[in-house]
């Protein structure tokens, strides 16, 4: 195997191990892709203005983040189902999360379940990615042992109010396998496969419900507009993850790193307002 | 066949299908066919700001036009000649149409006659696109027998006044086969074939004449500026169809969905304005 | 040979005709040919914004320049050397122009002489392009007797004072003919295949000394700034021709087509001014 | 061979001579070499307004900096290890730069010393590239030896407090022959090799007494922002070399050529700013 220098290296590598499915599901994008590519193509055109002679012997990206210290101010944004990767799963995940020191956010669908992530790597700072389903006590169980198993912050995913088409999963028929949510019992996880559980009918009062609900500060994940952060903030959340949801939802929005469409000024947004 | 999920996937196939010639004449353009990529190259360009936590539980596309109700605000726009893909010609299309409850704009030039198309659904909301004739009584003569069908608008081409060069078709030596223009008996249809009918001297007094000629609303189609769209609304437009005939015609005229060069206000258009 | 329907067909025959010095000299421009593919990348992004619904049943481009009836406004503009690609040289040129009743430019580097030219089309409107060389009366020896032969008009190339480096003609080590320059002696056409003869010393005063030598009216080819525009028609220019030599003397030039340097008002300039 | 007439000849020609490491030494640049290409493309996009009819019959690139007379306004800018292409190594680039009267700056990682190349060219004009080690008297050592021996301005580096890094030399495990930096006793060079003497912490107040130790001008390389500049004024430079280090420093930085990011008035700047 070459060596790994580069992320094209790690793609690379990945492509070889990896099942077509599996493939498919982490690399595809929804439509046609075009919010995918946009969200390379525009990263690669910042440019960084760099100024010199400052004293850089000594330097550090540590940062702190709801109270805790990181490593380095770049968070793993939550993603489903890492067993289609590998055995071991999100434990794995976690465990190279932990020796950066960087921070891991779990996804709701993932395939080792909170309790076995929290025991895995009790030190490492860990958040849970929610989405509000039509039974909110399905929803509130997550959040409890979210808390209970040492959690410190909530992800809600709002840009995913019903599931976009994705077409290489379509024509991989792509399925969940059975038994491979974690942190449902059969039942639950059979009716989140086939969607019957995410509501689609959540409104900002159902993000002001969930701050009420928990002590951990909730971010809001897959807003694109300012009025959105604005209103975000209004309604109790204490952070932002401006995101397209990878170029997986809505084809056509704008790429992620793009500032265009920000129109009311960033300083009025809380500094924990981030970006993935 | 790989099964049919985007419109990308319906083109693949129809290429296996479709001979030579019928292809070319679909697929091409006018001149350097700038304007027929610049139409799909601008349309991917298109950037959607979504807004979150909406309820959208229920969410419909349904909207009205003329008094009609259809199931979504996506019409389909008149093209000739449906018998070159398939021996049932529009009456496929109109079976389509029909099936999801859109509209169908039936062309002066198609394969089966107007009166064919109404009786084969009868319920579909029909329009008719109309070219103006040099003998201006065959042109009311369409009109009538697309009143008497029940068709529900008219269409008035105006961007043909010539038709351009498509060199595809004069490679192929393209002909319309003889007897396959179904509203015209076979005098009239080989005038048609050479061009000899079209009236190449109309003016503005020619909208207002055929607006005065039925009840049926008129939409002018073929506008690129907004000072054409303000004429045609004064000389009794009903609606207008923003449009460069699919890069047909005028080659180096703007991709449709690009509105730079419509400098007057929006707003000051009619409603009913609208984008094909 | 496939039919010549479109610019880029004659492009392809002529690539299987010509000699490969005679096609890389034709096609070549200077430097790394930056301006020569921009020369034709910007011409395809202009941008042509119908107006509709005119009467368009007689429509005619005919026009006039300088008291004569051209059938377009599209004249020939100078290219050396045509016996490069045909035996019959300019003589097949200026019977082709003639044919459509546009106007011709020949070359003072023409391989058919003034007089051969006027003799074969004397109805045909003929301009004569010049250089001005070190000696004047050789230059005026040319405008004499292209007064002499009928021609109309004096295009005088101000963007040559050193030829560029071509490297196509480099690497073919591209030599003149001997004989082939049919203005000028044997000793005269020497000189020139040497470039011993074009004077870069030139200003514009010696523009102001042409249209004193002539009763025919001068164009000042090759300008690019709207700067030098307003000079030439100071110093007498009846016209100007925007050019960067077809890509090929300054590498780097802007387009032709290209008005973002054109800093001052159009109609500052005389109606004459033309685009080649 | 082919004939080398243009810069992609050399660069074709050198593909074939050198060996895996030093192509790749040469052509690589950091990260995913965004900054090396824009590099490129950008210059490509300058466009030349030519202006006409000046007397250009006796025309010269000479030019005067710091007192010195060069043929024309482009220096040669400091390279590390020519040896790695050639056994004369910096020898050979100095008899060549000699040959057409330019000026050369010699890299402190030259494989020809500072004494070498000034013995073999003692009339070139040579400037020395500098970097300011931890231990200042190396740095000092090295400022006296390019004095003595007739060097007349030092180029301060500050653009590589750390070096990138460039996956190319990775993927070949590139290191530094033993015994090639011929500044250096072996001690230092492996010093330098392991880049351990290269001071992190320099800051303008550096420049200052750099300035102060020799009579030498100094000019700053490596700056990307206005305000950059005028700091290194204040603190004594005598000149800038505006620079990305060709690429192969921070990627993402912006094109050299690009002036887009100089906010404040260039001619705010000394006159000897330059570009490289």
């Amino acid at each position: 195997m070459k060596p790994l220098i580069c992320v094209e290296d790690f793609q690379v590598a990945a492509y070889e191990k990896l099942s077509r499915d599996a493939l498919d599901y982490y690399r595809g994008g929804s439509g046609d892709e075009e919010t995918l590519s946009a969200n390379e193509d525009e990263f690669k055109k910042l440019r960084i203005l760099p100024r010199f002679l400052r004293d850089v012997s000594n330097i550090s990206l540590d940062t702190e983040i709801f109270g805790d210290k990181v490593s380095c101010p770049i968070g793993v944004s939550p993603s489903a189902m890492h067993k289609l990767a590998h055995p071991r799963g999100e434990l794995a995940t976690a465990q190279g999360i932990n020796r950066v020191g960087s921070l891991m956010t779990l996804s709701t669908l993932s395939t080792s379940s909170i309790e076995e992530v929290a025991s895995e790597c009790p030190r490492l700072i860990k958040w849970f990615q929610l989405y509000i389903f039509k039974d909110r006590n399905e929803s509130l169980k997550l959040v409890k042992r979210a808390e209970q198993a040492g959690f410190k912050a909530l992800v809600l995913t709002v840009d995913a109010p019903q599931f976009a088409v994705r077409r290489k999963d379509l024509r991989n028929n792509f399925q969940i396998p059975a038994g491979f949510l974690a942190n449902f019992d059969h039942k639950s996880a059979r009716a989140i496969q086939n969607l019957e559980y995410i509501d689609a009918g959540i409104t900002w009062k159902d993000l002001t419900w969930l701050t009420s609900v928990t002590n951990m500060p909730v971010l809001v994940k897959g807003l694109l507009t300012a009025e959105d952060c604005l209103m975000a903030i209004e309604h109790g959340a204490k952070g932002i993850i401006v995101s397209n949801h990878g170029g997986r939802q809505l084809d056509s929005a704008p790429a992620t790193v793009s500032r265009s469409e920000m129109k009311i000024p960033i300083k009025k947004l809380d500094p924990l307002t981030s970006l993935s």
